[in-house]
């Protein structure tokens, strides 16, 4: 199992056997985390830096545990921190980071391609958890590891993707990745939140979330991000809800055994009712859970890969 | 020696036998941070979480070096991160921190109730770090091993609690732990600031300073804490300090060998005279010291405490 | 190789045989961070405190790091929470973390002569991370190991200093170093910038870059800061950068080997043309990573030495 990529910065460039790599690697991680010390000497005496220019505090946090349970020292720069090196280049503060000898950066920001651009003179690898609504790669990849871990494949499945497509980068890298892994992608949302451009990259589009669903094996609800909104894209919450919102009702008209995912955090009565939120057909907080596995596979993979090949 | 409770929440569901469980404890983590190496592998791979919804500093820290001294890996969450996750639910945060396999929450917040609601959905244990005004366990547990360090016994002491006892979590814990182990408390302060609802809690109250104090073998005085006054409870801090600040001049009417305690931060000047705050009969510095010993012992009774009996 | 310092509180009380076991030791450092596992046990079970009233993202992250390459715990208290304790006496917090058993205490504060007077009461050592316009001796360390680093020595060289002399801890530190080292030294700058009393302390002043250039073995460049002056010292920032910014122009009057240093965050086009800091030239990242091995040893020596020579 081998993985020949430097930087991780996007599901768009992976191939799909770099996904199952990826994949099959969290598998192993998985259970790490629930031995009684769940902490391998895998990255011992590495430096890994997070890196976000955005706010956040569950992929931070995760990318962070991912890395203390591999036993690496992780340094966390924030907005907050962040806004003191004012006036210097985005360039020069990474360069100033690898100086002190990083092995691997996560970084999050708001323009996207930012982890693209300090790829190219990066001697360590880059990790994007997220830049603008261009991708968030290892969401992707643990919401297809849920998936898979739930249905034993990917492959013919029908997914839906409900909600802000335009400004989700969630949904953006859902889409390359499960495409690449053979699902029938829905997208569901309001036309001004669901461009005919998104047609070019391989999905169904669908302004009619109960007709949608039907036969649907995963019902993906994106989050209401009132904040990446430029203008107003509906007329209000009230009516955006009647029509978008996840309720036991709608629920009903997808498959059987069908599952709901969410990269949270959720708002409860808004994207998705309470009473679903909390079901057994919910695996949300198991997204959450194998994020960990995810975040550590990859971290493993561009880091510690090459050598445990070697030494194993 | 075992500690049969899944929680901290309070001292007032303890029993005796659990106090002293947790002050026995302590006493044998005291001399780790004595040593030159101050750590031990005891809970090396489990994930503490710290999630402050309040400002703090002495506390937070002295959670985050208790569980490294015992080689826990602990992820901090601020009041700052918090904010990030408006919007979500509490229920949803916590829930979202045990999907990544926490192992503790250590919670503070301005809400009293807060630690117990969460206890009632967490799997992992749940310390209570102070809520609102109603309780502060490690920080009594904390006192009381101080007290005991210095009096070689609680039971028959004369404590007095000076200040702001109604809004004072501090107070009530101490409350709570001191009457169990057989102390004699007396509160001391103004009377909007002393409710007599108090004296049901099996303390006296006393308006008079001066003869509240007199044969006294511990002095504790609180914080000032102007925001969490919701109106004026005193005419001015100069008229409060007149007859609530311990001054030299006060301190001579308690016993020759009395002790003074303070949960820190001081106001010189105010609560306190300076002198006395330097004096040999304050054992303020010995209280943060004696903390992380307390807080260590409360984390390995609620974390390793059963494996241990069992391995060792 | 010993050190008899309890802390480090500046250069100027320093001996040339103190600076010179500093710089060896680090010497010894520099191999660990391009180890594959760049971790030592050297300070396992010491606890580090980062106490910084001063906005900082590389100083304090490289003191972190230095720290964790060694093992050692570190704690940071940056502004945002010093803020919290308000109220408080800066003794009392100092005392307070004494309290928690800190091994060493890293301080970079505003006002001048702070680590100084903390040192006359911590029983642990006092690192000066930057105190005002005073001294910032990590900075000069790290700028002589790099120095030696490419010249092989600094007795005898002629090095310019540039720019805001007055407000700058990193020139006063760099002076007194450099001056023990038996440099040469040049500081240029605007007259308001350049006052006379430096002359003092053993330096050359010129007001003419052109001049003072010529010969130049190391040109110093400082960084703006225009937070720290208190009114303005120069008409415009064309005008400086017209005089004062260090262009290719300008630098070819420098000795054919001469080389760029600056301590960072640098304004590109402002004190340094962007592509005099992308070449060969500048050796400004290379300070950045010879500063985790110069505080490596700094750490070693206060907090780890003595023992070492002893068991080893």
């Amino acid at each position: 199992m081998s993985f020949q990529h430097k930087h991780l910065l996007g599901i768009e460039t992976l191939s799909k056997e770099d996904i199952l790599t990826i994949l099959e690697t969290a598998e192993s991680f998985l259970e790490i985390s629930t031995r009684e010390v769940k902490k391998v000497p895998t990255l011992r005496g590495k430096t890994i830096i997070n890196l976000f220019f955005e706010p956040s505090t569950r992929t931070i946090s995760s990318f962070e545990l991912a890395a203390k349970r591999l036993s690496a020292d992780i340094v966390n720069f924030s907005r907050q921190t962040s806004s003191v090196i004012k006036g210097e280049t985005l360039k020069d503060t990474v360069l100033n980071l690898e100086a002190m000898q990083s092995d691997a950066i996560i970084i999050r920001h708001s323009c996207p391609g930012v982890p693209h651009y300090i790829s190219t003179f990066c001697r360590s690898p880059v990790i994007n958890a997220g830049d603008g609504a261009h991708e968030h790669p290892t969401q992707a990849l643990l919401d297809a590891f849920t998936i898979n871990q739930e249905k034993k494949k990917l492959d013919g499945l029908k997914v839906l993707i409900v909600g802000d497509i335009l400004h989700s980068r969630v949904a953006r890298s859902n889409i390359f990745l499960l495409n690449k892994l053979g699902a029938r992608i829905v997208c569901v949302g309001p036309p001004p939140l669901l461009p005919l451009e998104f047609a070019k990259l391989g999905v169904e589009l669908d302004y009619n979330f109960d007709r949608a669903i039907e036969g649907a094996d995963v019902v993906m609800m994106l989050r209401i991000q009132l904040e990446r909104q430029q203008r107003n894209y509906f007329p209000s919450l009230r009516e955006y809800r009647e029509v978008f919102s996840l309720t036991r009702k709608r629920f009903r008209r997808a498959k059987k055994n069908a599952i709901i995912m969410h990269p949270g955090p959720i708002n409860r009565g808004i994207e998705i009712s309470t009473d679903l939120a909390d079901s057994t057909k919910s695996v949300i907080l198991r997204q959450v859970e194998n994020g960990i596995a995810v975040r550590m596979a990859v971290l493993y993979l561009l880091l510690g890969g090459k050598e445990r090949e070697t030494t194993d």
